[in-house]
């Protein structure tokens, strides 16, 4: 498949890729758009040229609103009717006058938050990641707890503070307990971190008291996102027993400004890890598949920069399917714009590592980076940002939107 | 103060109270509302004949959106201003007889969700019920967790199952692990459970990287509801390691359809419990208090009914301000609709105790109550009914909108 836009298909935005986001340009109201190479692509002024008449009913509920909540709640045969006629638009020569007049440059474009984030939920579903945590934290227990293999454990994190990337993050206050104090201290977080995740989107929702199977999840899930789950490990530690992490992951989390739709990652579907213990047949997924998204995490500090760790997302231990299966059994419902990411990817090596935490072990073996020194965790004017790659349905390569944040000094 | 309502003194929902709530009637659309005696007076309706006029700018996007939402987002001179103009309106005689065609009778009406839930939280700040809930879970070890005494422990529920009181609730499934087995076993829940708690609503939202003081409260939080979050106790024990409930309570929370505004509970506040060791400074409250809310919990179950426990919520050892202060020092963001709920309240007695877990203490020691014999967890078609009072500014008893709901099996 091959686009008129110059550039695409080399860029990872090629014509098989485009994902959605919301851009803004001086002066202008937001924009859905699909990006293509090194442009967004306006819906908004495509519709308005009549270039997406009959596609889907009260079209303008879906294009000119500024967000991708419209199309999300109208399901999956309407998000490939979109789709459709979007790849017709970047791939047809004919069209390249009319639409070049809705191509924007995206240096000239600020992106925002693509969608209204319902509810947020973050798993713990990288086995490596979740028994490195385990000898870290817990070091005289036994790394994975008895339930882990049983279900894919989750909590919910705080939607209000989901943040779309390039936005700044403060670093967070709150209460610590030094080891070697009787009392905990007060002041900004010395531990800060990251969390390497992938996240999914919910388009169309569900009944309360219903349960979806994971054989549904395409009726369900629209599309992806990298996700950064920035996280306080020093508050973190003092907090989270009995009821889990709270201040220590609510002060921001940051996801790509740009959405994957499902079918654009369908030829990176591959063999998920074996199970063993054999899970609950609610979470039997017929079709099971992770997701081969290649990952990668840079630090910049001091104006030298280095890529850290490579986490492979297709190590997870379990599936999308059965989370989302795991997520509604209690009869939960979903609503359109859940977002559930994957918790911190970390793959068997240590160059594979999804967080500081694991990657400078505790703190206690920080890295050492060329050009930037030791590496713990976080310092203030630190830069972090998360890629992802993956094979596109064309065979090239297909880039996920990066995530990308600064850190700026506590208040 | 006397309203020409007819039994609106003695009702609890006299001229002094007015809380809000969204109504509709048979074929209707839902109306904005604040309930007097047994009716909902219509703000729709009252500004239709422009009895609200001048009241607050953009009225429209306030009264007419069939929801609190707009509202709550006004702030508090605004929330002041339109209840100064409603309690003219039910105790001026004058305005009978045209405000008398906005009122309906509550039996005509079906009461919905009054706001929006942005973020969901849940506290723990009951000492009584964490202690007690320690003891039950954790017998081996100190029955408060080292944290719990310098901060308020809390974390982030689902807010897309927030529920209005009268919703029935579907007993949910999910794995347990029985005592005595290898493994988790997967099925309902059989030890379904109530929580009594009372809730806050944010009204007016907060910048993201700013800390909102224990001293603003009034500037941002509008109102009170009660609150039953639902709890499978035998699914929260199984789960809840490492990171928190997950599932035992995302299934359903119910809340009252009215919120009653703070000004309303003036004459509630008392002293809070002394707390030792003092707090870090971000926790101040410089003029600290409790709600005097008498709370009540009701089972019906087989055609009886009892009032099983009073638990006192003016016991909460940590202050609303306090939860405020310590949801929003790490920089997290308030937003309108923001819910934040104090924990199951249970006082220092037996017939305190805001949960069944406490007060058939895991279940071992049944309550036995007339006319419905040995009670420990939730049966099928069980009612369940949360009541609240307080003394009102006039003097007279103020009555919470209550929390019904009836358990259906599971699916």
């Amino acid at each position: 498949m091959s686009s008129w836009v110059p550039g695409a298909a080399e860029s990872g935005f090629g014509p098989s890729h485009l994902p959605y986001g919301v851009v803004t340009t001086p002066g202008g109201h937001p924009e859905l758009a699909v990006r293509i190479g090194d442009h967004a692509l306006s819906l908004a002024r495509l519709h308005d040229m009549g270039k997406l008449d009959g596609v889907v009913p009260h079209a303008v509920e879906v294009f000119d609103i500024g967000s991708l909540d419209g199309l999300l709640e109208r399901g999956p045969d309407q998000w490939a009717a979109v789709r459709r006629r979007l790849t017709e638009i970047v791939t047809d020569p004919a069209e390249e006058l009319m639409a070049h007049e809705a191509m924007l440059h995206l240096v000239d474009t600020t992106a925002l938050l693509p969608w209204t984030v319902a509810d947020y939920v973050d798993f713990y579903s990288s086995e490596h990641h979740a028994t490195n945590v385990g000898r870290i934290f817990r070091p005289d227990a036994d790394a994975l707890t008895p339930n882990w293999k049983h279900l894919p454990i989750g909590y919910h994190g705080r939607a209000g503070t989901v943040v779309v990337s390039g936005t700044e993050v403060v670093r967070p206050n709150g209460q610590r307990k030094p080891p070697h104090e009787e009392s905990p201290v007060f002041g900004p977080s010395r531990r800060l971190d990251v969390e390497v995740e992938v996240g999914f989107v919910v388009g169309a929702g569900s009944s309360q008291g219903t349960a979806v199977p994971a054989s549904d999840f395409t009726e369900h899930v629209f599309g992806v996102v990298l996700v950064n789950d920035w996280s306080a490990r020093d508050i973190q530690a003092w907090e989270y027993v009995p009821l889990g992490p709270f201040l220590a992951k609510s002060f921001a989390t940051s996801v790509s400004a740009w959405v994957t739709p499902l079918e654009a990652l369908a030829s990176a579907r591959v063999a998920p890890p074996a199970q063993d213990p054999t899970p609950f047949p609610y979470l039997d997924d017929p079709d099971p598949w992770a997701l081969d998204l290649r990952l990668s995490l840079e630090l910049e500090r001091g104006g030298a920069s280095a890529v850290v760790s490579r986490p492979p997302f297709a190590t997870t231990y379990w599936t999308p399917g059965q989370q989302l299966a795991h997520l509604t059994v209690n009869g939960a419902s979903l609503r359109t714009g859940d977002l559930y990411a994957s918790g911190t990817v970390s793959g068997p090596e240590v160059g594979q590592r999804g967080s500081f935490l694991e990657l400078s072990w505790g703190g206690r073996e920080p890295l050492v980076v060329e050009g930037l020194g030791e590496v713990a965790f976080l310092e203030d004017g630190d830069v972090v940002t998360i890629r992802g790659e993956a094979t596109a349905v064309d065979g090239g390569t297909l880039t996920l939107g990066e995530v990308v944040g600064r850190i700026r000094p506590a208040v």
